[in-house]
């Protein structure tokens, strides 16, 4: 069976995390990418999280399944060799500022030029236009001027906080993706090739867009709390875990009641209708707090689950590794590294049932795949060893 | 131009967030979405966040440009009306528990049956398979089970946080859009319909892939600290409001210190290095936020931006209403609402050259579409009034 973008090459000039987990994606459906390197060390994602044993979760997580061409686009001659096995390909991904591709002669016109039928796309800090456009950005100015960081710490007069560093790159990758198969999908029906963009700050507004509204129309900020609601959050048991319930309909708050035998609350008319345990939550929240600290996590779970209440233990990541619910589904697969072995990771989380993506392979050593694919572009063997002798690019050592 | 998505078209049975905002992707790219509705009180989500002047920025933001056909599933006649509406649709997308479409006759078998190109996409808590998958979930449950609480908390052993309740649902309305155009690409290709699958649980673990995959190659979870580093995390002003830096690599080392006045700790054998600066930044941090505590932010924002270091404000909701960057690039746009007039609202976050998106119109009035749906499904104007008077399906009240 077909994988489901078989056939499709991806030029690769993106670093870092937002452009680079885009092209994970990609790559686990089958295209091929191509992920263009700088010569001397490579993408500085290759050396984050980087442990002495060599092995780094970034670089792991957001360039396996890739193929590793070392060229300097900073030479003469690199941005040519660049538009030559752009010819090859079906899309261009970057995450520059925008104006650098352009300014090394490697903007959308050039490859178009040579190959109109290319998509090319372009993951900024801030999109295209405005005052802004040509500052960088990273995960937290995305996170702090979007309002996100204010939200996370509670709102308008907290203290903001990054809670989750990386969120707005990873969700920026997530929606290149998709623009990405949009315009693939475009490209299909029509032969038309385009410009796809997405942002940081335009992904960051889009994943908040509810609060967002709700504060265009209003001029306030919904209120953001420990806990959504007294029935919505997670409570501290007695083993020092906690356990997250969701009662997001009145039909729960019985089962609830009834879960953590505290029967005689259900009619409680401080409690039983869900305004008045909103407006009386400084009450009721206690109440919850001191049945929760009464008995272990797992105690409450049990009866939760009897009385059909959505809840979960609140987990840590050393749960996951032999979580039989995520294996179950691929979400956490074993593999084998070429280098550090049997190794366990984040697996694929879009499942198509009649073409079905498959994991990529270890994240390739740097320079690996260079003189491949110059060969493919028409680069006899001598002008690869020639250009690699001048460090216009650079072939990896095995 | 034609739009991305012209002709398609898609029968949406989600609910909620999760799957409604996949559907607005879609809608904004043009595709052409018919919101299935219970008659009484429709999508949940049309009460969620409302106020008293009837707006719901909830609604608003995940069911725009959509249209509402109000069929009430749980009659013995009301399945054989979404499958005959199926039969004219290339998309159907829901996020019911997993069986529940089934069990009224509505999964994927049923629509393949009449429309062998169908595509049919589902959005669950859990994925498919796996001792959890018929439980019942929600975004706050998907933070909870996937480590993403309590590392948004600060890792184990801190208190857990939902620090933003409703990004596993926006971020996983992400991705199951993003499986539905790889579907459709598929299909445009090959001609080949199937079913595409994503969960709250799958795309939590894929958002923290890097942190994850560290996790299961070392068993320990790393660092989740106030701020990432002294260069990277923001720092309150003596105006009480906060500044985000991010000096990621080693060259903004310098001009950070610069910027605040600090030049002797430039070479301060104590953090002039990123290493020694993470390890004594319990020293390095007190001396930052001194300083930037003698000044209001903008004039450090100048500073910072004098010196070329990526810097922004913690803002909040408030400023994006007149904000000209997200202005710029279609982020935020006004329209016209039916019923509200002038509005702002989150606009298209992703821009596509040649054949490009546009808003969606305001969110439907409750089975305002009905009628004419049916109609295009050749039901008569008598079958349909007949259904509505025996509450099969439910008209729009003018």
């Amino acid at each position: 069976m077909a994988l489901p973008l078989e056939g499709i090459r991806i030029l690769d000039f993106t670093r870092y995390q937002q452009g680079p987990f885009a092209t994970v994606m990609l790559g686990d459906m089958g295209a091929e990418v191509w992920k263009v390197e700088e010569p001397r060390g490579g993408d500085f994602g290759r050396r984050m999280w980087k442990e002495p044993d060599g092995f780094t979760g970034f670089f792991e997580a957001l360039d396996r399944g890739k193929q590793s061409v070392c060229i300097d686009l900073r030479t003469n001659e690199g941005p040519a060799i660049a538009l030559r096995l752009g010819e090859l390909c079906d899309v261009v991904v970057e995450n520059f500022r925008p104006g650098t591709l352009e300014r090394w002669g490697l903007g959308y016109d050039a490859f178009r030029a040579r190959n109109p039928r290319i998509i090319y796309a372009q993951a900024s800090g801030w999109g295209q236009r405005g005052p802004m456009a040509e500052q960088p950005s990273f995960d937290q100015i995305a996170q702090a001027y979007s309002g996100y960081a204010t939200h996370s710490g509670g709102g308008p007069g907290s203290r903001p906080e990054v809670s989750y560093p990386g969120i707005a790159d990873q969700s920026g990758g997530m929606n290149l993706a998709f623009g990405i198969m949009t315009a693939l999908f475009v490209r299909e029906r029509t032969g038309i090739g385009q410009k796809v963009s997405v942002s940081l700050l335009g992904t960051q507004l889009a994943l908040q867009s509810p609060e967002i509204v709700h504060a265009l129309h209003f001029g306030w900020e919904r209120p953001r709390e420990f806990r959504a609601s007294p029935t919505v959050g997670h409570y501290e048991c007695s083993d020092g875990r906690w356990v997250m319930i969701v009662g997001i309909d009145q039909k729960f708050w019985p089962r609830i009641a009834r879960a953590l035998g505290v029967d005689e609350l259900i009619t409680d008319e401080r409690f039983a209708r869900g305004f008045p345990r909103w407006s009386n939550r400084a009450q009721l929240e206690p109440l919850l707090e001191a049945r929760f600290l009464m008995q272990p996590a797992q105690h409450w779970l049990d009866r939760l689950r009897e009385e059909d209440v959505p809840a979960s233990l609140v987990r840590e990541y050393a749960d996951l590794a032999d979580d039989e619910q995520a294996a179950a589904n691929g979400y956490i697969v074993e593999y084998e590294h070429p280098r550090f072995g049997k190794e366990k990771t984040v697996g694929l989380h879009v499942e198509l049932s009649e073409t079905p993506g498959r994991l990529g392979s270890a994240a390739p050593l740097i320079g690996a795949d260079t003189a491949r694919v110059l060969e493919m572009a028409r680069y006899s063997r001598d002008e690869v060893a020639d250009l690699a002798t001048r460090g216009v690019v650079a072939l990896g050592s095995e």
